[in-house]
């Protein structure tokens, strides 16, 4: 998309999603809260009173993705807000100073001829809609947020899309990610 | 760098470095002011009052320069604040919705392949000291802000690196550019 957008995600009492589980895959968790709510813009960060957290990103243009790629993902990318799709996970996910310090190319080499990132995820449109959040340059503790939202018959898949990018080259790199999961 | 550096600038009446030219190249020209100050972090946009403008970016990994040229960079590039660069250019750019729509390989092909961008810039190392800050994902005016420091020798090398980039494919995507001049 060529406008960014900016969302926040503010984790308290209130908010659309009900948390059901939450755990920290690797690094520190974040606070417990019961509920999240997903709010347009770059919110100040709240009061301690008010919310558990507040984690904030920006979605724009792609990174890695290639020509070929993205005239492929924009056939199949399903819009956020379906009304089917009642399950949702939330993933913050910092990276290490040794991936951060890699050129370009040698971050796409991982990314995607190596931990296939690109195509794989692929492989689970459009049962499995995505939104990718930059948060590292607002000086946020996460380099990135990721946000999904699909329908219970399809809860198994996400499992092994998840298990399958854990399980890469690329995730050598994480230092830090918490695994949310989310139902309205 | 793996660190994210962030810089805050902020046009008025005090600073280091007074403001001695100030032209809009493409689109809206800024706020005149008479001195500019840099400061480290994201400043809150300053009250009308206190200063002309707020520009606040985030200097980090790299874009577009693949290892080679990372390598070669590392060898040849200086640092800010050398006691000989008393000059400074201070250039915030915003790019066009078509160039943020493009994928990855797609804008390094117009920014290196055909407008030399990487390759000439270096041509101009280790006399122009150059700092990109990143904007466009913190709601800001501009997409990039750019930083320039050299001696008064190196003045006529620094007019040349600009003409020479302006004239490229690359900046056909350049929807506002303001460039300002300045000494210390």
């Amino acid at each position: 998309m060529a406008a960014v957008v900016f969302s926040s995600f503010i984790a308290g009492a209130a908010g659309l999603w009900k948390i059901v589980a939450h755990r920290a895959v690797a690094g520190e968790p974040l606070a417990d809260a019961e509920r999240l709510s997903v709010e347009a813009g770059l919110a100040a960060p709240a009061s301690p009173a008010a919310s558990a957290w507040t984690l904030r990103g920006a979605a724009g243009h792609v990174r890695y993705v290639v020509s070929d790629e993205k005239v492929a993902l924009g056939r199949v990318q399903p819009p956020l807000g379906r009304e089917q799709a009642t399950l949702a996970a939330f993933i913050p996910i910092r990276k290490s100073a040794a991936w951060w310090e890699l050129a370009q190319d040698e971050r796409r080499a991982i990314l995607e001829d190596r931990s296939r990132h690109i195509a794989d995820g692929m492989r689970y449109l459009p049962a499995i809609a995505r939104r990718l959040y930059q948060s590292r340059e607002l000086g946020e503790p996460f380099d990135f947020l990721t946000w999904f939202e699909y329908a219970p018959e399809h809860a198994g898949q996400f499992e092994e899309l998840t298990q399958l990018l854990r399980s890469t080259e690329e995730w050598r790199y994480v230092e830090r990610e918490v695994d949310i999961r989310l139902e309205r």
